[in-house]
């Protein structure tokens, strides 16, 4: 409980780069905020640690994680990160060294379902149905938002291991998805784009095939988003999406190749985050139990 | 109410070749059950409004319909098919003539959703968190409940609609989708298998590449509603799937396309529908509002 009388609630965006934390009142009320460089498991929930303890009491604490993770609340792997390549995270108990180290209730999901939660209820997604959020970068994944709730299903979607059409200047590439080589973010990952054209998206000139053809992929991830769950709104961020006029391009094509065929029709919004780089953070601090 | 007291609840499997219509005390107690074939929209409606009148008097209806339809509440379109190819039915208000008819309460959702409903309460879905209803014959549809709800977004999923990776030995074929040519139902329905191979699939001897081909495209399906879904059951129905091996075959392929990755493992299943025909009939009743 802070001087103010309101439960403090605590926050963690882990991802594989970094690990943001945060202690606030509300998704909309942070007070402290600190980044951390994600090293090895001990060194990095050690030192995250160290900050909430810093920080005075925290009521809870809302984990929004990288993964795959394990969301059965059932299972001994609840809040692992489960086969992640990362060296050393795989099987990693996020959630027990902080419940351990802080003596306090933990709401733990992904890192994209958080994000998308916080977009849905906060930011592009404000009076929508439904929303998605895709995160285009090293990796490609997403989180969905239905009916007010995150979908979770068997664990949780990996939405960038998709298969799609290729583009027909795009048939030579293998793709570099270590187990689906050319599934999307095996063809239009941040890696995948310099494993092709041995630069970034932003760095090629805009008439290059590239921007065609990643726009091509993602627009195709809207429309089977659309297909499979007749998702409102559909929001891209990530560090590739930061190449000017890639969301354009995706919308476009998305529209394109819709033909105009689903009853949702101009309900379907393909946008930009409405909290920019602040909804992962925002998302895990709606994770954290209000007790 | 039936002599017993117990509510009769009517409902309505509406199909593009036939009419469903059955009363009943709930999804499981069916007292009375009757087939017409779908005409154009008047004499169909007409004829199955006589056949409740002549049943006595109902308390409410549930009607699972062909579609695409408008599910809005608010919109004046409700409970209409919007933009059909079936002559005639293109903004029909299905659900209005028979509120009009027969002075009840309507529920209606898509007939996919119904027998995705009633697969996942009383089918192959019993104790699942999560399921998928696909129909593979003159179309490709489905439903999905996640949470114990159908999902509907914007609207409804038209999940036949999704692009695939092209199999190796199919890309000559343009595709049938008058939408998106080589969409998943473009590919892979019974008449874009008779296009392409002048039979249908059952007819064609088993060492056919059909078989395979299909097979891959109807596992890029399950992939995908896993990818994107975590969906935990997937029921694979309708006329096509009556091919001697096919569920196998996809069950087998979704799990070398999926090369063990996705975090809900062992819990995503490839399964024939649990109620057998009776699913979109069962589920139309659930919809009928319990008044």
């Amino acid at each position: 409980m802070s001087s103010t009388g309101e439960p403090l609630l605590g926050a963690i965006e882990a991802g594989g780069t970094k690990f943001v934390l945060a202690v606030g009142h509300s998704p909309t009320k942070i007070i402290a905020r600190h980044e951390i460089p994600t090293r090895d498991p001990v060194t990095t929930l050690v030192q995250a640690g160290d900050w909430f303890v810093a920080q005075g009491v925290i009521n809870s604490l809302g984990i929004g994680s990288f993964g795959p993770v394990d969301l059965n609340r059932s299972s001994p792997l609840w809040g692992h990160i489960t086969h992640t390549p990362k060296p050393g995270w795989a099987k990693c108990d996020v959630a027990g060294y902080f419940a351990d180290r802080l003596g306090v209730p933990i709401g733990f999901d992904t890192d994209v379902n958080a994000a998308a939660l916080a977009e849905y209820q906060y930011g592009a997604g404000k009076g929508a149905s439904s929303l998605a959020y895709v995160t285009v970068g090293t990796g490609i994944g997403g989180g969905l938002v239905l009916d007010g709730r995150a979908v979770h299903g068997a664990a949780h979607p990996e939405l960038g291991h998709i298969f799609l059409r290729r583009h027909v200047e795009d048939h030579e590439f293998a793709g570099i998805c270590p187990y689906h080589s050319d599934c999307l973010e095996g063809l239009a990952s941040g890696p995948a784009i310099k494993a092709r054209w041995g630069a970034s998206l932003s760095e090629l000139p805009t008439d290059h095939i590239a921007h065609e053809i990643i726009a091509d992929y993602l627009a195709q991830l809207a429309h089977s988003l659309i297909a499979m769950t007749a998702v409102e709104i559909i929001v891209f961020g990530g560090g590739v999406m930061k190449t000017e006029g890639l969301l354009e391009r995706v919308d476009q094509r998305a529209a394109e190749l819709g033909a105009g065929y689903f009853p949702g029709g101009s309900k379907h919004k393909i946008v930009s985050p409405g909290l920019g780089q602040n909804a992962g953070l925002a998302g895990a601090l709606m994770l954290a139990p209000l007790v």
